[in-house]
């Protein structure tokens, strides 16, 4: 039935898709402020016709829209999507085989930048819920859209509006869709993702660079003492040797490893990525390690010489940069409290130790399998691909989220039908039409099933 | 005697120093090279009216100054001195507080570019060997000067003339005046310099710098991987674990330690660096290990995000520079054979290692503190500076100095009345015209005295 609803109006659609993919609204850039604000004027009205009355917060910057249409009643949840209509820049332009601002369609794909991320994963959700609206006049749940201007920038403006706004964005359940499917023929859902807190170590021997010469054997190497102190953060086994670091970690519960995919395909990652996937904790899967166990990785080491050929310096200081990935129920500042600690505990005479625990945060996020939202995209998911949806997680952090889940008080869960091969962030972005007709009818029925399962019998 | 030949012409040696420090004689930066070719012009003029006959060799570029008197005859040995003309850059110009090729006297103190390294050295040498040919008309041993223009820009001509000239620089001894005292009150003879030998050390995982979120715990990041393999090469105790490391390594002689002045103050120290001599090896003193022990020091790290704030990037790639310092008999290329095997072998599924090993090693030097011609010169500045000469050793390379006493075929020692507090390669460097009178009739004494010690009877 959706499918039809869909296709009745397929050449609108495109032209539609066509006009949001137009404007360059690339946040990062402030001389994009003008396209930006219009891209924002365009999704208000095209949401104003849909039946939303929308607000944007934040207009003077980059506008952040907020829709809400709770006709539904109170017998009905309210489910809350989030969604950005900003893009990534398109350097280097001299890469794209067509204008990143002029959409083209080849066959099934649409090439423009936005085409996938997040332009085109809004579409399907703004598509659908217009199209809802103009069948039947309302909508099966209460609904309220958040669709930023900022997330490829950092989200610099929503985090300080959240407090706020948390009466208007009250909400039972919180759907992101800016995720991706399994594979090309799986779709999957989301079901959280990892927190994250970050370090910045220095190690800080002599008042001067020396030479390793006159003093190699004589002062403490700061590069050593960094090595050292990298080195023990972790066991022979990947286990993190941080005293306290995995007294909050809670087991996942069977209903989540019955349902999680774990299947990853050592060769295909390889190929992919030119190595094999051998970090982390021994004698766990990847994705487990990946997904459901937490990490301590350095993100980069400075210290002394690195240009060509040689220099035979012994630095007065070595930096190294740490970050660590969360699960449930870490709490960022705990963890950064162990760890500062314990680096720190490594300084010894001859060097001082210093770890700076950085601001920006974001707590672990974790949805129930059993969330009626995940089992009515699931099924949505599954009828329409005709192939069980898989139960994954994001590795990273979406701090945003937190925030967002936080004030809305909601569940969470993320949702999304992107691919490696859409290019994000990248030339030549792109997406299938049949990803938005699916995505399209996925989200019809995905409302309609929610609302059946929280009908009161 | 040799005091009195210094202040009956006091007043021309100091114009003669102030002349020779006039000249720009900046190695490292090709717009000086006319100002270089003729500081080496007036060199000549100067060792050919003090009894040398003086040739260029490397006429067109940087001139090495070659002079020679061997009048003494073949009964007497031949001792080739090693200096250098060249001086480094003067920046940052601003902090000199006056100009560094205008030299200018403030008491004892001269300043001026070059007025210690190595124009200060090199004059106190020359000027001393023209006084004694002025007075009695020949040399009480076979003198031969080498005086190259490139020792700051890394001796780069040099080498490659050296085999060549075997025969011209043939000699019993080669005294290189271009290092240090042990304090101002105590002269010093070095006894020898470290050997050297340098390597790049790249661990690579992934064919993309990677994001920690999406795959960390997943692929082994390049960066934990080099801090491991870097940490494992040094055991608790600060011994290098690297096989047959050691097996080359003589232990100092009776007489060496006999003579060996290991008195360092870490209170002084500390003082001057801002940190205690913590390094090396457990259970050795501080001189010891940085004297007479090997060393391997990371001389920089670099991989993934170093800047301010953060970047959750997993590098594709994590480098370092090390470089070890060697001691008697160890053998540069061996060591590297030793080390590029060991580091290679922490190899493992998830990444990979390659240890490239630098060309431009470096052999260890060591004098017999038996040397007549260290006696002669420990004697003689004991007789100046009325105190006992320290044996010291420099823990640094010269390569130059191995190749040149190679082609040489004489033992090497290293003489000189450098202090930290002369600001060499600074601004304001200075030294003190005690220091030259001092170095002038040690030269001279020294010179008696190897020709009595070498006297037939």
């Amino acid at each position: 039935m959706y499918d039809k609803l869909f296709t009745d109006q397929e050449k609108q659609l495109e032209q539609q898709f066509f006009e949001f993919l137009h404007f360059p609204s690339i946040s990062a850039d402030p001389a994009f402020r003008p396209e930006l604000k219009a891209c924002a004027v365009w999704l208000e009205k095209y949401l104003q016709e849909s039946g939303f009355s929308v607000v944007m917060w934040n207009k003077d910057d980059a506008p952040v829209l907020f829709a809400e249409n709770c006709t539904a009643g109170p017998d009905q949840p309210t489910l809350l999507i989030y969604n950005h209509y900003d893009v990534q820049p398109v350097d280097p332009i001299d890469l794209w085989e067509s204008d990143p601002f002029a959409a083209t369609r080849k066959g099934n794909q649409i090439v423009a930048r936005g085409a996938q991320d997040n332009k085109g994963q809004c579409f399907y959700v703004i598509s659908s819920l217009r199209a809802l609206y103009k069948q039947f006049g309302k909508f099966p749940v209460n609904i309220k859209l958040i669709i930023e201007g900022e997330e490829e920038s950092g989200s610099k403006s929503l985090p300080a509006i959240l407090e706020e706004k948390k009466k208007a964005l009250k909400a039972d359940y919180v759907l992101v869709v800016d995720v991706g499917m399994h594979n090309p023929t799986t779709p999957a859902i989301t079901l959280g993702t990892r927190g994250i807190i970050c370090f910045t170590v220095d190690v800080t021997s002599s008042n001067h660079d020396l030479h390793s010469g006159a003093v190699g054997g004589i002062v403490y190497n700061p590069l050593h003492a960094l090595t050292e102190i990298l080195a023990s953060l972790r066991d022979p086994n990947g286990r993190i040797t941080v005293p306290g670091f995995y007294d909050q970690v809670v087991a996942p519960s069977k209903d989540e490893l019955k349902n999680i995919s774990l299947d990853l395909d050592s060769k295909e990652f390889e190929a992919e990525f030119g190595c094999l996937p051998t970090g982390g904790e021994k004698g766990l899967s990847p994705f487990e390690r990946g997904w459901l166990r937490p990490t301590l990785e350095i993100n980069g080491i400075s210290g002394g010489y690195s240009g060509p050929g040689f220099k035979t310096v012994i630095p007065a200081k070595a930096v190294a940069k740490i970050s660590c990935r969360l699960v449930p129920d870490q709490d960022p500042h705990v963890i950064g409290e162990h760890v500062k600690r314990f680096i720190e505990s490594k300084e010894a005479p001859g060097f001082t130790v210093k770890c700076l625990v950085h601001e920006g945060s974001g707590k672990p996020v974790r949805t129930s399998p059993n969330s009626k939202l995940v089992q009515a995209l699931a099924a949505a998911a599954e009828g329409v691909y005709k192939n069980k949806s898989a139960y994954i997680y994001e590795g990273g952090s979406i701090p945003i989220v937190t925030e967002l889940a936080k004030a809305a008080g909601g569940e969470v869960c993320f949702f999304g039908l992107g691919l490696p091969s859409d290019k994000i962030h990248a030339p030549n972005e792109n997406f299938g039409w049949d990803r938005i007709k699916n995505g399209f009818v996925i989200m019809c029925e995905t409302l309609h099933a929610l609302a059946n399962a929280s009908r009161k019998f």
